[in-house]
């Protein structure tokens, strides 16, 4: 890809409230990353936003005078073919479907989430059928072009494109480049002046070294961490670390550990909330209106700073960063979701795992890590790597056996008579969606 | 030791009520097995009853006409001392605590069990260091005798003793052998007409594989197993396996596996239990002043047919197997815990798992699992195990963070804080058997 | 197959020299091995010889009074419709090709033998295709059958039929039983008391413990060991191991490994040879010439004792044990060629090893091996089978890259000029039998 | 160390011919490596080389105007106390013992090479033991200095510092970069325009992808490097690859694979050259002596450019390379000698292997390889590998079974009965520069 001088990029689930972030992005770094072509896909269903979204983004790139063309379609195959680079942040089901995922496991006292626990396992179940026919598409259309998959539960469903397709796919995720944010914040430096080691899968990683300025301050700041408000994700309750545990553990956790090691004090806080303001389904559908009008105002031609509200901050920086590193074969480190094979020896070869990647024009190559994680981290990753294996089983196959078994050993569900309740509810919800189960 | 024309036997907390039950064994299996000497050794506070026990162990000999000599002795130096065989049936804290284990947890509406849980967990730290010192006098004394641990958690013992002592240690549980029996009910076949696989940890292990006279019968069995009663241990209530569950697993899960897939439904009896007749412990108790009563009736020269209702069933039958089998190089198959080396893949190699191994002169051998087992299993047993792991580190180095970590990520507590709790209660309770915390 | 009444057995290459060898063994067995059908069967060339052998054998059952059914017959598929055991005993092209694979190598200054080096990897070449091509009538006409392989080199073609079929294959070799009957000699017991472990691969295996009536004499055995005669196979030469060299192993090695460490000396002894009384093939040719004479005489009817000359000691007996203990669920230990699958954790999961199995209804089962291998065994261990999975790929897919390295890294060759040159002469002189390399 | 602003290095065997070249890369690079105190130790018996070469870096230094002390000294502790880097170029037995190592395996026509076979080996039993002295004092007088080291064998010696040593050690060779440095010729690039994948051991490595300005033309290169001159190291004889044997191999082999892959072939030359001018250490001998006295001259203050004769190019390079990435954190890709860690799957652990890096403040962290490499490639690497690890175990413990057995194996000598007599000459020889075997 080296020198090519007109890179193409669809984005599909372009007509999402995110899109001007990307957009902001692609635009600031043109001189390094030379695309000539963005297409946003959409649905049907979605074609209102992906002209409110499509236009405001030819207004920022009009106003910055960049030479990218945009392009609005509801035809993915037009899209992908002869793409560079695909990026998904398609939501199948769309909100509507969020908040069955958040309410359906709170009706039996699980956490209700998105990305992990049950409601993560309903949405793999909706999206990775989705994404193998992108993968196909693209197998067909644009078989050396990279899949940078944001969507959630991103780990899972890169798992899935990375077994069942040879697309060079890459799973992305905002949360180490948001922690390496706060840690710049915290001591006052610029972010190039930290380096994080990163270990884990999507969304459960562990940091295990943090180096600020060329000094090891692992140590230091989980002294820090602990009580420490901001080191959080904005979709997540801030409920602060115990020193104690911190220090047991030895690491820092991300901020979807809270609803394993504070399982119970995260459950209440989301039944106390669906009694209130409802899920953050109901929350995120209410920013999004207000979003969609503000983009609606033809005067608006720059990325609005209402958007940082929304919870994706750095996502655009993340996807941006790889992609230029790619393009310009940097072989620079960043955490991504790659294929496992031996990395994590603990986990399958064939798991994706959220590790530091050393990215050039080839793509992705995890760096070894420098201390190998004990058994209080270890025996936690591989649990919910199982759930995950199973996930993608049931998922691809339709296979209710794995999926009955993927929620039973989920630490957020735990009880087989309780995973087989929040599964039927799960079916009986989201049929539509799960063709591969009608078989 | 083949031809060694005199065996020498020490049992560690000879006066244990089960102790009629191994007499009894071994003078079943005299012919096969010549022991010459039964040291039966205790504590100071188990000294009457190891008399108690001891005279009704002579009593069995002399009326079978057996030629074992009985001794009684708190000296446990001259018990071990030339031993060929030392097992051990102690427990550190009596009755006594084993109540604070079932009830600590229960405080944290957390499951309350002796072996496993939050309740094995601080009953192998005080268990752990006794077990130690007695590898550490067989190094001295008896370097070449078996050490056969019945004590529990027997996987978690065993686990430290092969880690830390170079003595051979072979773990046991009467579970297997249990279910064999089962089956052979179940099928009216004799009990040398089945074969059964099982792959996993202590009272953490699934059966793969169920032949009887030579057919595999392993998917016929779930059926019948689902809703069957009896298919568990004494101690374990008998709630109904569901069907679809078995069939989703596909694999028989063990007794005590139902602390983890019905968590909440064991809890809420535990509950109840409570406040009528009180934990296992003050049942045990009751069971056990019963038991002694009888064994001090002078003209009772047999093992009373009431000891059966005391749970250990079989137990006799798996330690005289065990030890016949060694003396006579049988290489017959029995399911024991042993230092994995492998043969489950997905564990660490030191880790103490319970496989069917060849029993030969030179110990137990593993055999090579028939089929892998996916990740429904997999995940389980590797996070039950890194908890396993964090617990021997704790016991044996009084290290405070390893107990933390292998509270919170123990399946029956999950929460850092409910951990702490736990542990904070576990540590003011058993303060006198936790030397290694002291330091 | 336990409790079946009436088996059906098929050996391809029933025409062979060694076929009343087995004959005999399944008489002296039938009580315990119920054969009903036992189907010689050979290819069109070897019709006569077939129909020698063949009466000779009907004359031994009848002899016998054995209710055996012996049927003669060129139709392969009709001899292994609904077998229960299928044993080959096959050699593709004869001794006249035999006698290419040990001159070929010889030309250039390489060991010349029929199952080891450049020789063995071009019997490979001609027999994996015969060898899958049954395994695939198999899975059509006797898809639970086991095959008993003991066409040379059995370890490749027992890998190539495992990772190629799903039929059950065994591959079975002389050594192991030979060796333990060497040591009952040696020790003047009966075999029964031996014990021994062997570690390796087919015709490179390592003997690393020697129990003689339970007691442990491995060390004691390799000082015998060194310098003694006998302790080899009839076809390899009987030079003697130095002491100070088995020492240094730690482990007796077999007798092929003569080829890898007494190189040079069996090299030379291969060159007089050849100038003297041709190779082994030439020898084999009169050895056979004068047994089928005596096989013509119909007063024969028991084997004659000039076939222990041929050096197939054992044959029968290894290949009856394991058909008795398959079809008895017997349990009992033998060394076979089986699936890796992790039991040499330093060899690939889909090598064949030949270890110490438990042999069952469902066939071998490895055990765990007592002690691992150091470096000196691993690494030797590990380039040959390196060289066999190469060998694999190039008799299967006809690769002819992979033939080149195959023969590159053998240690009897090791140069790639001289691998290109024994390649090239190779394939010119078996064309015909070298179907896949013609695509 | 970053932002440290006086280093301190020690070079061991600073009296080498090599060290103008050194000098005049710490020179080259004093902007970004500010070093402050240059020691060049030696031992008493290269005193007057040290005064000659120590003479003419002060004379360099003060030419270039660089503000580096040069320190000369025979005292070790003094060297190492508080040095940032210990750099080793000592060669224990100078080059008479290096003539020693090329003739005495040549005695019994095996390859007789300083760093690899039966010379390697001797070279190996010499050195270890002052390496891990080295480490030891370090370990008082320096321990977090980094050891960069160059010494030969170098995979062998980094490794037995990487186990018995908690020292910082990186192994180096100049073989990677001079490969990227002809391939940047061939192309007609910069060199910064090549990235080649390295995987192997030290002095068997091979290389797997070629990457030149962004494009992969591993394929094509190979086709290239067949019978093309120039592909080798100085010291090696440059035989032509056989076009067919590379693409047969997929990958391109080292320089020293000519030893394995030529064996013969160079052993005759080998064996002529022994004949007309000697081995190699009689030319570096010369060559030795001219430089010096080219040295001596008071007027020379730059490295002299016949230097670049003496087969050590880009050895300055490499060694500044790493420093400077250390110390500026860099997370540049370099390839070294590092402990395996599981980055070659089938090599032990322990292992020293040699691979892509990124070299930061923290040392060098492997990156996961991008293409697995076949049995054509991991069999030899595995065998050479078994026999470092004997060599090790041989060299620290004096263990003569392990020096048997690792001579036994290696593919340079091959013959157990080789073996000994080789062993038997080089103890003999090297005796006073082995005490390890004198216990
Ligand atoms: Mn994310
Ligand atoms: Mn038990
Ligand atoms: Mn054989
Ligand atoms: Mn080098």
């Amino acid at each position: 890809m080296v020198h090519k001088k007109q890179l193409k990029v669809a984005v599909i689930g372009g007509g999402s409230s995110y899109t001007p972030e990307l957009v902001e992005g692609l635009i600031k770094r043109r001189h390094e990353l030379p695309i000539k072509d963005l297409y946003l896909v959409d649905v049907e269903s979605g074609r209102e936003k992906l002209e409110i979204v499509g236009a405001l983004a030819k207004r920022m790139v009009e106003k910055a005078g960049a030479d990218i063309r945009i392009h609005l379609t509801l035809d993915r195959a037009e899209a992908i073919r002869d793409a560079d680079f695909v990026t998904t942040q398609l939501r199948v089901g769309q909100l509507e479907a969020r908040g069955w995922d958040e309410r359906i496991p709170l009706k039996y006292n699980c956490i209700g989430q998105e990305t992990t626990g049950a409601g993560g396992f309903a949405k793999a179940l909706r999206t990775i059928p989705v994404i193998l026919d992108i993968c196909k598409e693209m197998e067909e259309l644009a078989p050396n072009a990279f899949l940078l998959n944001f969507t959630n539960p991103a780990g899972i469903v890169t798992q899935a494109a990375l077994k069942y397709s040879k697309i060079k796919t890459i799973g992305l995720c905002n949360l180490p480049i948001g922690l390496k944010m706060q840690i710049a914040e915290f001591y006052e430096v610029d972010v190039s002046k930290v380096d994080i080691e990163m270990i884990g899968i999507n969304h459960l990683n562990w940091t295990t070294r943090i180096i600020v300025d060329g000094e090891d301050v692992s140590e230091a700041f989980l002294l820090k961490a602990a009580g420490a408000k901001g080191l959080t994700m904005k979709n997540i309750s801030d409920l602060e670390w115990d020193g104690q545990f911190l220090q047991s553990l030895g690491a820092l956790p991300c901020s979807y550990h809270r609803y394993y090691y504070m399982k119970d004090a995260m459950l209440a806080e989301q039944l106390v909330d669906l009694q209130t303001e409802g899920t953050r389904a109901d929350v995120v559908k209410k920013v999004e209106l207000e979003l969609f009008e503000l983009y609606k105002d033809p005067s608006l031609s720059i990325k609005p700073p209402q958007l940082e509200q929304r919870g994706g901050a750095y996502y655009s920086e993340v996807a941006v960063n790889l992609m230029t590193s790619i393009y310009n074969n940097k072989k620079d480190i960043q955490t991504v979701n790659v294929r496992n094979n031996g990395i994590i020896p603990f986990l399958p070869d064939d798991a994706s795992v959220e590790v530091n990647s050393i990215i050039d024009a080839d793509g992705a190559h995890p760096i070894q890590v420098t201390k190998q994680v004990g058994p209080e981290i270890r025996g936690l990753m591989q649990l919910v790597k199982a759930y995950e294996e199973l996930t993608v089983e049931a998922a691809v196959h339709g296979n209710l056996k794995a999926a009955l078994q993927a929620l039973t050993i989920h630490p957020l569900v735990g009880n087989a008579d309780t995973a087989q309740l929040i599964l039927n509810d799960i079916m009986e919800q989201n049929k539509p969606f799960l063709p591969q189960f009608q078989r």
